[in-house]
């Protein structure tokens, strides 16, 4: 379920006098932070309390002379008293550090211009974590350092797909092999067969083995909700149809948009391959196949698709500025740094790892360190099953209790809307009130809770981290996040569309701004981010 | 320019009592239709008018009584009194017979579906040309023949472009050779060459021979106003470039929005070979050219690219209803009937034409045929140079003096909206009024003038007929065509998603009925559309 609240304090960073908040200094005791449980009923209920408030809104001098003296304890509460003016100071040296600056769109650009896609066990990954880390040494100053990653190895060799028809010559149709699907026999071979159309796993279910067997079953799931549900077909499609006897399995490309394209993705193991087409395509092959009563022959689908049966080595990136008083409790922010091998990845997820970095970067032109250490994560392999972040998890278990909190950037960095929170709701209601505070004035601090976290944080949030992902507006509406589901993105998602030209360069850097903005209120709080208790348990 | 008029006339084909009319009716005699003139003056002042009749809006019994009598005989004034009724009667059964039907896209998705898309002098053309003919005879019982046509023949054979960096391997670009583009080196070699990145056509003539020569010259026009504007690089860019000794060119693809896909079209002759990219690689090769100070190498760039030194005779189709009383007067609509070599060319045009096809379906199922002849043409050749059109215009010379209006939709079938109107101010006048009161309840009956024509009816209005171009909303904003200058049709616009999935059902229906009663009013009317006097003279 998603939440998302009100603001109540003035964007630009000043206190406006609401009659609702007037009595309530007088509840928590001068010399503590409001608890989050209690700043939770201020915002929950804000209605409840104007009619408790209403009638004694002749509030008596006494009582506004307090309500203004410990106001700055009150909302939003990230330290003690009297710590205010730093922390306003040092945000907005943060925001204005990147704002008008286009470093971040420029490097993402020539990083990606000079090395392309960045698969998992391919070259120019390595190339490219390469010119990261000389850039965050030598250009930025920056502590950094890598950690080895073992990764599986998935390899996209020459590919085709023909549709045969009676009325035309062979249609060549444009497909992406998915993510760690098989070759057709062993690589050197291709398959010919009918085509059966299904909806989705579940009708699939309904038919039977003499249905299914010895088909190419294609899956054109035309009902878009969202990402979540659309890819059930790619994920689970193979492994279900290949229990029926089908020889292969193509699946509609899982996007709310389409020009043309295929968007590349993973699927869990099957022996059978599997493939992406366009959405007009699919559309296509299921109108045959319902004017005619069957389909027609789908051939050669994945010649020469083949996985190097070994593993290789890869990278994740640590970078991290110390922290000045708690160095041993840490804020964690980034991004994955593989992609897929369409496009150049820039979007998913180069800027995601970029805008933490640049983040960072920020932060370490402050004249002091935060109170905490912020450390920002490059995880490679995300794509291939977050090899990176499982890698990240294992090394660093004994440090996970001292993880304050862990943010995500992993669904586009376009202009910054907030977070979506999972962890405790105390949690919930710091960053709710810290953001609309810090962030309201540029629309980044809007918070919105979720059961699920995003994937490279997963195994620090199973850990009780209190962990978000970062949100944009949606790219091509401009809606909320809340509003488009992120659509916008996934035109773009894992197809040769994904490069810098998706991204804007203004809304880039405020975006990063924001990411720095976030992760320094959580290093600077007098009291740490609540943990989540139930996912303690 | 363009003109829009506001509507007067009630949607629901009732007449509202403004007080601005009713004092109109004492003007003209009742005895003939108002001239457009006056309709002109108007539409063009309401508040003038407004402000003389308020102070009157008392008005007197008798004059509410004239008004109701000779109403229907001003606004609009197709014919002369009594007509109205059976109009009415006619272009309600006209929507009633297309709207909520889904014919016109099925049959379009099946003729796309079973021939792909139809480049002039190829055997899917001529395959889909039968497949209407029989669909028009057959099925439709309509009065259909065909006329032949000599057309160019240029043929896409294998291309590939690679772009050669030192930082990563070859990185293959998805390009299209433009339509009437030469191969390389006689269709059997290759170029590899230096690129040089210019804006526009305009800039390229600012540089010398000695920058120009031996390169591939880039032209990334990142300024996107509308089409017309855009595609000039495209169109002149090969023989501007070969004048300064450029071995190949490249343009970028001519589209306000990409997803990786490149936009074919045509170019004007040259003999160097010429190809279109995507935006976002025009993009990036721009950058890596400002960034290194010099381009990169391109190569390869139209390998076994050839163009057939032959022509091939193809068709022109001609589907008509004789007029009831004056036959030999003619109005025409169609769209053409070719399209490029990538997608299947549903949107364009096979859309245009079956809307217009359908329309003159609907038209035959009327109780009796409209008082003029109607004539629905599909030209054949339209991308590659108007083949079809100039030889319409040749054959039919004799009766183009009897050519009361043509009529052409080649923008894409979407929501319709109304007509571009070439031709004197008396046709825009009245075709204002009549859409206003015919069209106007479903929002199609909107009317601009432009100077400019569709390039299918172009041989006609250059004699005098009164043209129109058939517009729709905007498919992606849903915008006027007034607002969005069609952006939306140019994200399909020659590539791979111009497929039938780019349409709608219920607009293409639709869009088809409002065709029909343009042609269906204009050939009812009892005076004929004025011709334009300035092309006649
Ligand atoms: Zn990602
Ligand atoms: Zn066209």
């Amino acid at each position: 379920m998603s939440t998302s609240y009100s603001p109540v304090v003035g964007g630009d960073g000043s206190s406006r006098l609401d009659p609702r908040e007037a009595r309530q200094p007088l509840l928590p005791s001068l010399d503590r932070p409001a608890s989050p449980r209690f700043l939770q009923d201020r915002f929950r209920r804000p209605y409840q309390l104007r009619q408790y408030v209403m009638p004694c809104i002749g509030v008596s001098f006494l009582a506004l002379f307090l309500f203004l003296t410990v106001n700055s304890t009150l909302h939003p509460p990230p330290v003690g008293p009297g710590r205010r003016t730093a922390l306003e100071l040092a945000t907005g040296n943060i925001l204005s550090d990147l704002q008008g600056d286009s470093i971040v769109w420029d490097r993402l650009a020539e990083m990606t211009d000079l090395f392309g896609p960045r698969i998992s066990g391919g070259e120019s990954l390595e190339r490219s974590i390469d010119w990261m880390m000389t850039m965050m040494t030598q250009e930025d100053n920056l502590m950094v350092w890598t950690e080895k990653v073992q990764v599986d190895v998935w390899e996209r060799n020459e590919e085709s797909l023909e549709l045969l028809l009676p009325s035309r010559p062979p249609v060549p149709l444009p497909m992406l092999g998915l993510g760690g699907s098989v070759a057709t026999a062993g690589g050197n071979g291709s398959i010919e067969a009918e085509v059966l159309v299904v909806q989705d796993v579940e009708e699939l279910m309904k038919l039977g083995n003499e249905t299914i067997s010895g088909k190419i079953v294609l899956f054109d799931d035309d009902n878009w909700k969202h990402y979540g549900d659309s890819v059930k077909s790619r994920v689970y499609g193979a492994r279900e149809a290949e229990r029926f006897g089908a020889v292969g399995v193509l699946v509609r490309s899982v996007t709310p948009f389409s020009l043309g394209v295929p968007h590349a993705g993973s699927m869990l193991g099957a022996n059978i391959p599997a493939a992406a087409i366009t959405v007009e395509d699919s559309q296509y092959i299921r109108r045959v196949w319902e004017r005619h009563g069957k389909a027609d022959h789908s051939a050669s689908p994945f010649a020469h698709l083949f996985e190097i049966p070994k593993g290789a080595t890869s990278r994740n990136i640590i970078a991290e500025i110390p922290g000045r008083s708690r160095p041993e409790d840490i804020i964690v922010l980034g991004g994955h740094i593989d992609s897929w091998d369409v496009g150049t990845g820039a979007m998913d997820d180069a800027a995601g790892f970029f805008a933490a970095w640049h983040a960072l970067r920020a932060i370490s032109h402050l004249k002091e360190p935060p109170l905490r250490t912020i450390r920002v994560v490059g995880w490679v392999a995300e794509e291939r099953g977050q090899f990176g972040a499982k890698a990240y998890a294992k090394k660093h278990a004994a440090e996970i209790p001292h993880h304050i909190f862990a943010m995500e950037s992993d669904t586009g960095v376009f202009q910054p809307w907030g977070l979506s929170v999972t962890g405790s709701e105390e949690a919930v209601d710091y960053l709710s009130a810290a953001g609309q505070h810090y962030l309201g004035h540029i629309g980044a601090g809007n918070i919105t809770s979720s059961d699920s976290s995003g994937a490279d944080v997963a195994p620090l949030c199973q850990e009780g981290v209190p962990c978000a992902s970062f949100l944009s507006l949606d790219p091509i509406t401009q809606e909320s996040p809340l509003d488009s589901g992120l659509d916008g993105y996934f035109y773009y998602h894992h197809t040769r569309a994904d490069t810098v030209a998706a991204l804007k360069p203004k809304e880039l850097a405020l975006a990063s701004a924001a990411m720095g903005i976030w992760a320094y209120l959580v290093a600077e709080m007098v009291q740490s981010l609540p943990r989540d208790d139930k996912a303690d348990a």
